[in-house]
């Protein structure tokens, strides 16, 4: 893109290399980067920066943390007999908006995926078998993602801790909330009917 | 949003800013950009700091330039008897890629907006009365937006110069394109009509 100024067109591929930024987003963002104050746009700049240097894994759960061990781990208030398991640092954030969970968690970063050569010894697994050892803990909640690769993941470590004794559960399939029953495919329908409970 | 270190909240609340970037996907781009490698994240951080610093606007056209005057002003190859007057710096990229123009350009950096409490002495108009005197200039272009405000920017420069002696036009509107007549507003139709050519 020869367009542009070279300091532009750089900000312009560095933007456009973000997930669902594709070519044209890209230039707007980076227009209305140059017609920002400085130190607005420096503020984005730093904010980067500093979020890269500053976050790190925390050493027990994987969680996404400034210190370690991350606050969830930290937080004395919370029930350390359940550990949520999940796929990314994300879905701890979407856990804990539903403000009712008061466990612990776990994250995997990944999940398996043989397709993608990716097995049980390429996400945070060990750390988790390790805890369970150690710790008080008496359910695993598999919080994956309903994926083929989340579902497989789930019963990878169903099977690997059931033999321990813990108690080992699964969040419910169905149909979301607020959803159309006529837009569910056919899998979740039938899961939905599966998971029937009785009022 | 206390769901998130510090460091990350910023991130997410400085990339939230971002024109089109919701919450979600502000969300979706930092946790992107902290599991990026160092390296790109810092790229990316540096691109904007760069950007910011050494981009400015040409203090003829007023187009977005690394360095004064900007590469299309100080293009010898150039056809300096005409202009095209646009509304931003994106208008020249856009006008760019035609590869078919070339002359000059001003940007005026905004349109005439009663509305908004814009007026003719907030743009960059009084360098193009300037850039009339000084230069070769035969022809004005006048390729602001199809819109109310660009409209009325372009009817109000066109009788500034007019008396000059300067040709003044105005880019054709129409039916864009690869469009459909069927999608087509009745203004557009309207105007594609009026500016119907022989074949």
């Amino acid at each position: 893109m020869k367009y542009y100024a070279k300091p532009l067109n750089k900000l312009v591929n560095e933007l456009n290399r973000l997930p669902g930024i594709g070519g044209k987003t890209a230039q707007r963002l980076a227009f209305h980067i140059l017609s920002m104050e400085d130190k607005d746009a420096f503020a984005l700049a730093d904010a980067i920066r500093e979020a890269k240097t500053s976050m790190r894994y925390c050493s027990v759960c994987g969680n996404l943390t400034e210190e370690d061990p991350c606050s969830i781990c930290a937080d004395e208030s919370r029930d350390r007999s359940v550990i949520c398991v999940v796929e990314s640092a994300r879905d701890v954030v979407a856990m804990e908006k539903i403000r009712e969970y008061r466990g612990q968690y776990h994250v995997l970063h990944g999940a398996i995926s043989p397709m993608d050569g990716i097995g049980p010894e390429d996400i945070n697994l060990k750390s988790l078998i390790t805890r369970l050892q150690d710790e008080e803990v008496q359910e695993l909640i598999l919080a994956t993602n309903p994926t083929i690769e989340g579902e497989a993941t789930a019963m990878y470590i169903a099977r690997l801790i059931k033999p321990s004794g813990i108690k080992v559960t699964r969040i419910a399939h169905g149909v979301p909330v607020g959803g159309d029953l006529e837009y569910a495919d056919e899998v979740t329908l039938l899961k939905a009917m599966e998971g029937r409970r009785e009022l």
